[in-house]
């Protein structure tokens, strides 16, 4: 099922998105209303709205976006990181925040921040998670899972290299686009993440050549930490990354997700 | 006026700490329940409760934390990192974020995580938001700010060696004790911020020594995101941090607020 969070006549609702999947149909998607939340047991109201007259939001309000850094190789090395310490040991997974007011949804303007002249695009998978979970076990991680949505964990790469904990670099407002909708049934293992900025392809890996997957990823950060309904996961990008500028449009697709579009735009 | 926030009979609510400020006095305090929420004007009910009949809990309740590093040159020094670059140059500040999940209150317990072994106190300044800003201008912090309470930046430091963005090790659950309450009549530019583990004197700092003050944070911070009313801002730790462990008491006390106060227990 993929599941939409959206406003329509000043209210917001969840909908299960119906019809077909091909790029290209969304013009034919109907909207199923669901009555309640879907981090609990749900029902469709069976009141549909068509796709075209709502505006889409971000699928989820994440309390906190848990985020990996470096889990593509080719990626890490892209960006001259290592991924294996001085005795050939992975490093230790690279785990950072993006806080609530930096997420944005399908469709909404990344705005250009004032304090950097070099913005990146990052596409990434992202996990949404269903249900309240700590130290959850391997076995266990598919049943906290809700379900997967495109993310484009925008970063200010100059500012990046310039501050050693990324709080601004990879936190400021829109810079975690997430969207279009959930998809509930998906399996992760091996998914093509695509970037395109202007129709131009820029990145494109499969999750199979995650370095750590997201059982890995789940393990870890809530051995730390309590992960709540509606927290988000990003899974680290893969290579390709680059410059986006004011007036582009930055496109991620995941397969068996959808297409997550975004345009830059000067901040007001 | 010091606003706490606490549960009574199952009810939570904020309250005005009526009484004497001195340390050991807090059996005569009286709270006068507040109508509404302290981040919009608001007035007293004139119903009290005396301070030991409720719960404490965390006076605000962030939905992020946003902290710097390396803020007194004394504290950078003791870790071993320098506070100005190869050309003498302060370095740029390093900013992180605790979630809403690391968030604890006073009295509560701090849960010695698993994945640690050299678990650290870190007294700090906490500057509480009361209004939603952006690119707040250095002359109109003092608008945005509701007040001041005393943290604990709970940090597991052989984790944040080892990894190099500090999610887990500094965001894991109880990791940020605030507390007791928000003073919001106080000039934090020169105070001192002490640290006690089982009465013995940890660390004793003034504010006075932030490399970067209260206006410059908040300044450098909202540059990049919105602040919401509640978010709380971590001013950095003077010299002295050390060892915690299961069974300590760990107190850090701030000149014109209060003490916070919380044991360590082993995570259940």
């Amino acid at each position: 099922m993929r599941i939409a969070r959206f406003s329509i006549d000043g209210n917001v609702a969840f909908g299960a998105v119906e019809g077909p999947s091909a790029p290209g149909a969304e013009a034919d998607l109907v909207l199923d209303i669901i009555k309640g939340i879907p981090y609990a047991d749900f029902e469709l109201s069976g009141v549909k709205v068509p796709l075209s007259k709502v505006r889409l939001l971000p699928p989820v309000l994440p309390s906190k976006v848990v985020a990996v850094g470096r889990n593509y190789a080719e990626h890490a090395a892209e960006l001259g990181n290592a991924v294996l310490d001085d005795q050939g040991r992975p490093d230790a997974p690279l785990t950072f925040f993006k806080p609530s007011t930096s997420v944005t949804g399908p469709g909404d303007d990344i705005a250009y921040p004032s304090f950097s002249s070099e913005l990146h695009h990052e596409a990434e998978l992202a996990v949404v998670i269903g249900r309240m979970c700590r130290e959850v076990p391997r076995e266990r991680v598919k049943d906290v899972v809700l379900g997967y949505t495109c993310a484009n964990d925008v970063t200010a790469r100059d500012v990046q290299q310039r501050e050693k904990q990324w709080a601004r670099a990879k936190g400021f407002d829109t810079s975690c686009p997430l969207g279009p909708w959930v998809e509930t049934d998906l399996d992760p293992a091996d998914l093509t993440v695509q970037c395109t900025v202007n129709g131009q392809q820029r990145q494109l890996g499969r999750t199979s050549d995650m370095i750590r997957s997201v059982e890995d990823l789940i393990v870890h950060i809530s051995e730390a930490m309590t992960l709540l309904p509606g927290d988000v996961i990003l899974t680290g990008t893969p290579a390709g990354v680059g410059p986006l500028n004011v007036g582009d449009e930055v496109a991620v697709t995941i397969e068996g997700i959808g297409t997550l579009t975004n345009k830059v735009i000067k901040r007001g």
